[in-house]
């Protein structure tokens, strides 16, 4: 399968630390090599950077590790491929356009018998099932609210229920952001953590590195961190429930919900649970 | 205004030498300091780099000349900002799906009067004429042809009926490309050139670079450059027609049909052409 990362944050906030650890899971400490890709917000645009290298080799993953972008929203994703050729079609995030905002989707999991009715309104580019998911979700969201961007609490809701009727066919750990709110669902394995004032060291797991967040943030800072394993090895991570989803705004969890995962679901994932 | 790149090859091919020499016009050779973009195809994926700093002195620029990507169709365009904010969102190239394909459109041109009705469909996310003038174009091919997707012929006769009725809003200088067929129309200022067998040397105007494309290539190879300004001082560099539109495929000129362009708006043009 696969790996994700995700920022969502209170001001523009320089992922560096955090990306050089994730990608060194892409290759180097760990097995996911297949392609890796990561998406910036820079107020309502999107940089998204996808190579099929791994991230640990990757001259686009050195590029991000040396350009300190500043962004409040961040999607990273290594990939181990499952489902799909070896392509940069099917590298993760993918992004597509909703209401006038950019929309950006990562995915780590495995989803079986699953063919949803597209309508055409979005369709894969790629092989995946991770980007079917990614139409089906817009094309939902769309379908619901037709051409005005509804209110954050709405938008919770549908994500909500849109991710019920896609969670019973498998592995459907993913995250989701459109440049304000970051959804985070977890069907077997996610963490998160929040980072605030008043800021500490942290230090990676993937590589020998620190840094000591008070020297780089200042109090208004809050960044929340969401990824399937901990980065560091010095931070209390807090890992999700199977069948949680979490929306993130300005570096705060702001809603959540609870999805059951059918008895049955639940056994086939925690078989897949040892590849993640 | 802005300067367009563009790129349409029968095999795929590193745009690393005519991007050089591109990319020094962004703050060094000439004055398109406000951002810059580049899109690559490769297979159906597309990467999509875009930066505010000038690509003279971008770090992203600097890892597309050191990195040769090979595509077979590439679009690239330096800012002038004449509407919208020095903005990230407001950097071509733009990129939207549909039929299950990426594409691609860059603008050098202003649009005066301009604000078709959009249904929703696509929907810009900057400020710019340009970006509407893309989803204007999406919606008109999806309103026309549904989820089916047209033949060339068929989808040439479109993008042509669509640009009549947008040309007529002032400079209208465009790159549309889905990966397949790379669209170029000039209003004011447009060159291409194709290079096939047996290569010659090209010199760079904006850099001190020989390249001896005999060494690079093969019997096989084929390569339609086409761009704001001649990109080198030692080829036959044919300038479009005002009113010219030129679909590219497999690095050849296969269709093109001429549109007229009013005279009052030729002759605002013609006013701005010493801008481009």
């Amino acid at each position: 399968m696969c790996q994700l990362l995700g920022m969502n944050c209170a001001q523009p906030t320089d992922i560096t630390f955090s990306f050089t650890g994730f990608a060194a899971r892409g290759g180097r400490t760990d097995h996911h090599a297949d392609g890796f890709g990561i998406a910036f917000f820079e107020h309502k645009a999107c940089r998204l950077f996808i190579d099929n290298q791994p991230s640990a080799q990757s001259p686009v993953a050195e590029l991000i590790k040396q350009y300190p972008i500043k962004s409040r929203n961040v999607i990273a994703h290594i990939r181990k491929a499952t489902q799909g050729k070896i392509h940069l079609e099917n590298c993760h995030p993918f992004m597509r356009e909703l209401w006038g905002r950019h929309w950006i989707f990562a995915h780590n999991g495995d989803l079986l018998g699953y063919s949803p009715t597209l309508d055409g309104q979005y369709r894969p580019v790629g092989e995946t099932d991770s980007e079917i998911a990614f139409c089906h979700i817009m094309q939902g969201l769309r379908r619901r609210f037709g051409d005005s961007e509804p209110s954050p609490a709405e938008l919770f809701e549908t994500v909500e229920a849109l991710t019920r009727e896609i969670t019973v066919h498998g592995v459907f750990n993913y995250l989701l952001c459109n440049g304000r709110a970051l959804f985070a669902h977890c069907s077997t394995q996610l963490h998160y953590l929040v980072r605030a004032w008043p800021f500490n060291k942290a230090h990676l797991i993937d590589a020998d590195i620190t840094l000591d967040f008070a020297e780089v943030t200042c109090q208004d800072d809050r960044v929340a961190v969401i990824a399937t394993r901990p980065l560091t090895d010095n931070e209390r991570w807090t890992p999700f429930e199977a069948g949680q989803l979490m929306m993130f705004e300005d570096g705060n969890l702001s809603l959540e919900a609870f999805i059951p995962i059918p008895d049955a679901v639940r056994a086939k994932n925690a078989a897949n649970l040892n590849c993640v």
